[in-house]
């Protein structure tokens, strides 16, 4: 998902040419733009395209350091899965869709909900008795992306706010904002393994607060909550009257030691909408197939909530009916070794990870517990040459050619964060380097002391 | 696109069971979302999900009308050439895909305005001197709908306003609405094979017009526009200063003794956004796969525009990159035979379906020159028994099992559309229905006097 950013090729931001400029050219009425006066061209962006911001983008844009060309280019900062080849997806999911191409039978409009068959298997797939869900209870839409987007703009008007995890993923800021909602950061606390400082989350909440982000598996922490974390998260809600959009796109890639819980198996109060897709653990991102999960056992939402989900999927119609039509093989034949063979691979290469980022004077990584990336807090009185995680990463850049984003790109500062999908010897060659940059750079408590006298 | 008509469910309209109702706690004060206050759950559906509406949905679903059982239901009704298999996509489109699976290649996150090597394969196709396009004047988007979505919210703010046909697709005005851009129709003239009443559409031009969308060939006319009459459009859009928005979805779909000119190719100074894809000349609607043409020669929507589109993009990130990875193949390996074949099915419906509903007492169909669709006029003064067209096309499916879209659909009352990519047989079949009902039906001159009398 982060991957757009080194890929789009930024433009410059000029400020327009053309204007209006109207002069009075005496009072002949004439119907036109600009009555009785010569209309000009003035075409500007509109304010939703303004407000539409990608802070990684924005971040990184202006980073523009070279790699050290003496070194290879190593970048541990796309959220893709797919990059190095090293993780393939199974053979039975290109092959079902292949099937599905030459069955011909799947070129045509979908709803725009989705197949309704679609919709069942995916329902049959997460259902269970905690938490049920019928084909109606699901939604298809392109990528998790579109799902998250579907959510907010059904939960919240402008004016309206909703809470987000920080350090989090920034397309919830970036939806919100475009949407004209108000984004609230709660905050989740590193020492205590990622989980959500409830005092501070609570504390936010107020009239105008019209859902609560909870993103478990979490993105960029590969944290994962625990069942009775996750049960104080829903006491909060529940006493505040908050629905929970849950972002559960790393939904069961947790690693062997723990358990993913989905959040509405936890309440039958609390309603959720919680939004998946194929994107990261049958890694195919690129197929932009995600989905909503309406759980609403107490009917909260009621056909409000799911007819404006339906009204809002027609403005473009749900994703590729190729994919939707190979959803149901996808789910049952995929075979187990597949996940589990991809979690043993991020979780040796987390471990590899934190293990030799630990030994790194100024550093300290935080272990995660799932999905696909870990942060990594720098010590930033032992930096004093650098200002913040920006500068610190970008000089990583310049100097060893390795790219971690900064975790200011999730409201986040003297963090960056690792994505563990790459390749075990590039992890361990990326921090190698990473070591040999900070002993370079690392003062010490003395050293830190006399650039103090020094001032 | 119409197609979701008739499968998605409705749901039915009931008030939310549950309401905010305070009560006086004594004043305590509490964080919290109603301070004080036990806060009760009030979940609603957001303005825009409310104000996203697609009107077809609402006729059709107000018709309620079972079929006559004793024949077999005969839809026109729509808009997606695959449903009765006799209009299959070319081999080589199907197989361009597959060998994208094999290849293992594009299953990663794209850019979210389309891999570099799609753009370019899009821009080369598309490409003349009239009006030059390289990859960067081309973004990929979630089918048609997306590029319509992206192209009007990057031109308009709430509170401006579009120009639209009448008779026009549907879609326009959902879209606007959902981002709060009103809506002005101007008027296409039937006795002139739909061409646009100038003055109309001129007259309606105001200081707050963000542009003209012109659906060429159209739907639902089966029209395609002139040279000449491009041009004269062109010279109100110049005059005026108004960017296009050029809804050619059905470009180079036109019958043989017409010829097919995209409205950019005609204009050096007017800026165009021309939105097209894959759904109806590939024959893949399903497939979700659009794009906008950027042609802005005199650098008239200039970074400006085109960053707002690269941002919008941002939000859902592009369309399915199976699909992305095979559109240089699909452009350059479909054979020219497949698009004359289908046109030639496409004419020869249409003139078996012009033959037979011009035979018919109290109908007069417009002949149509390109894209799958004919619209019908009924002449309401021979029909007194029935109010409107919705009364009419819901009387067909009562009595004849066939069902035809009422033009109020498309804001054009005492029309109905046939689409005209079903089989012939079945064409001919739901012609000879609708003779029956119409000779069933009509009153003659006298037949309309005498009931004016009786009042
Ligand atoms: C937390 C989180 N949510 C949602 C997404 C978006 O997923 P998709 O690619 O299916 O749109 C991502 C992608 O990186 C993510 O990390
Ligand atoms: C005039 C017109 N524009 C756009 C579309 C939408 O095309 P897509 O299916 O690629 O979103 C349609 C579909 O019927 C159409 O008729």
């Amino acid at each position: 998902m982060d991957s757009y950013l080194i890929q789009v090729n930024g433009h410059g931001d000029h400020a327009p040419v053309l204007d209006v400029h109207l002069k009075s050219t005496g009072n002949t009425i004439s119907p036109g733009k600009v009555k009785g006066r010569k209309p000009r061209w003035a075409v500007r962006a509109s304010e939703m395209s303004k407000k539409t911001f990608n802070p990684i983008r924005a971040i990184v844009d202006s980073m523009k350091v070279e790699p050290n060309p003496k070194k290879a280019m190593i970048s541990l900062s796309l959220g893709d899965p797919t990059v190095f080849g090293n993780l393939p997806t199974n053979d039975e999911v290109t092959r079902a869709v292949k099937e599905v191409l030459d069955s011909g039978q799947y070129n045509g409009y979908a709803p725009s909900v989705g197949y309704q068959s679609c919709r069942e298997a995916v329902a049959a797939y997460y259902n269970c008795p905690e938490a049920p869900l019928k084909a109606q209870d699901v939604i298809l839409t392109s990528g998790c992306s579109q799902a998250i987007e579907l959510a907010l703009a059904v939960l919240a008007n402008p004016g309206q706010n909703i809470l987000v995890p920080r350090p989090g993923f920034s397309l919830y800021k970036t939806l919100a904002l475009s949407l004209g909602i108000e984004v609230k950061l709660y905050n989740l606390l590193p020492e205590q393994a990622w989980e959500i400082d409830l005092e501070h989350l609570e504390s936010l909440v107020d009239e105008k607060t019209a859902c609560l982000i909870v993103n478990n598996p979490s993105n960029p922490c590969g944290s994962v909550f625990s069942k009775s974390h996750l049960q104080e998260i829903l006491a909060v809600a529940s006493r505040q009257c908050v629905p929970i959009l849950a972002d559960e796109i790393y939904g069961d890639m947790v690693f062997a030691d723990c358990k993913y819980e989905p959040i509405a198996t936890l309440s039958a109060s609390v309603p959720v909408l919680s939004c998946g897709g194929l994107a990261k653990r049958w890694l195919v991102p690129g197929w932009r197939m995600g989905w909503i999960l309406i759980h609403d056992r107490r009917d909260i939402f009621g056909n409000e909530i799911r007819d404006g989900l339906v009204r809002l999927s027609q403005r473009i119609l749900g994703p590729c009916t190729i994919v939707q039509g190979a959803l149901e093989r996808i789910l049952h034949r995929t075979p187990p070794e597949f996940y589990h063979n991809t979690l043993s691979i991020l979780k040796s290469n987390a471990d590899v990870c934190y293990a030799a980022l630990s030994a790194i004077p100024g550093l300290q990584p935080v272990r995660p517990a799932g999905a696909m990336y870990l942060m990594v807090e720098i010590e930033m009185e032992h930096f004093p040459e650098f200002e913040n995680d920006v500068e610190f990463t970008e000089r990583l850049i310049s100097e060893q050619s390795v790219f971690c984003l900064p975790a200011t790109c999730f409201e986040y500062p003297n963090f960056f964060r690792v994505v563990t999908t790459v390749p075990e010897e590039m992890i361990l060659e990326a921090c190698s380097r990473i070591q040999e940059f900070c002993e370079m750079h690392y003062q010490g408590a003395e050293g830190a002391q006399d650039l103090e006298c020094d001032k």
